[in-house]
């Protein structure tokens, strides 16, 4: 694979240019923000290494590196939850992503079932008193179950 | 403060439950996505440790960890362009954030002057040749000198 990725010379080539010069951190990864093209609603914060990126500049379809599973992840690939890319966008300094994406196949994402993994809200205001999360979707996309079997959870505590 | 973050004793409870149980990383971090609530537009990813997520709870104003000034920042406390907070999600497993938010002042939120942190498009498909980013904004919302004067630029090399 070409390296398409040019070194980090000066602020200016990094902020204003048109160079592709990303920087990942201590542990090789980015951090990637997935959105729904259609919706404009958060799917999942992720995260990419070179490989990573690089796959899915290629193949237009979201890959991953798994940090609770320790390896390459193209999202979807034993789901069908897949990710179509329709916009990959890189920040001001060049230490993260954020994908648009459609989604394929049950047109959900969160391992739980839920469309987005970010499907609870945290109330604003006095915080004296206990906080109750509040769910935002009603009900589940899918029976994790049925699509996972019995893989492990890759929640971790 | 009292202390509003629960401690996460099971999956289920992380998953499935209404408590708040947020987990921080070996830096004390949490990743933060903030969008633009009228556009849905990704305007920034920052970094919250406990008490940044906790004056945004309590304030509905975005607090974030400065990771390259090494302090607590209220955004917006010196330049304006404060985040007034329309929804705080955080995801499955309780370890990002996603704030929705008004943009104050002159509605950006970028250092380098774009409206967005996310200006430039990388393009997809044949990765043999160069890349050349995509600008997506025409022009800059405000000139950094004017709004940051000669404070050190945060994008580091």
């Amino acid at each position: 694979m070409t390296d398409i990725f040019k070194k980090r010379v000066t602020v200016e080539q990094v902020e204003e240019g048109s160079e592709l010069a990303p920087k990942f951190d201590e542990n090789g990864l980015m951090p990637v923000v997935t959105t729904d093209s259609k919706t404009g609603d958060v799917l999942m914060l992720g995260y990419q290494n070179e490989e990573a990126l690089k796959l899915t500049i290629e193949k237009g379809e979201a890959h991953y590196w798994s940090r609770s599973r320790k390896c390459l992840w193209h999202k979807g690939a034993t789901s069908g939850l897949t990710q179509k890319v329709v916009d990959i966008r890189i920040d001001d300094d060049q230490d993260a992503i954020w994908l648009s994406v459609e989604l394929q196949g049950l047109e959900a994402s969160c391992h739980v079932g839920f469309k987005s993994c970010f499907y609870r809200s945290i109330p604003t205001g006095n915080i004296k008193k206990e906080i109750k999360l509040i769910y935002k979707e009603d009900k589940k996309t899918f029976d994790p179950k049925d699509v996972y079997g019995d893989a492990p959870n890759p929640t971790k505590l």
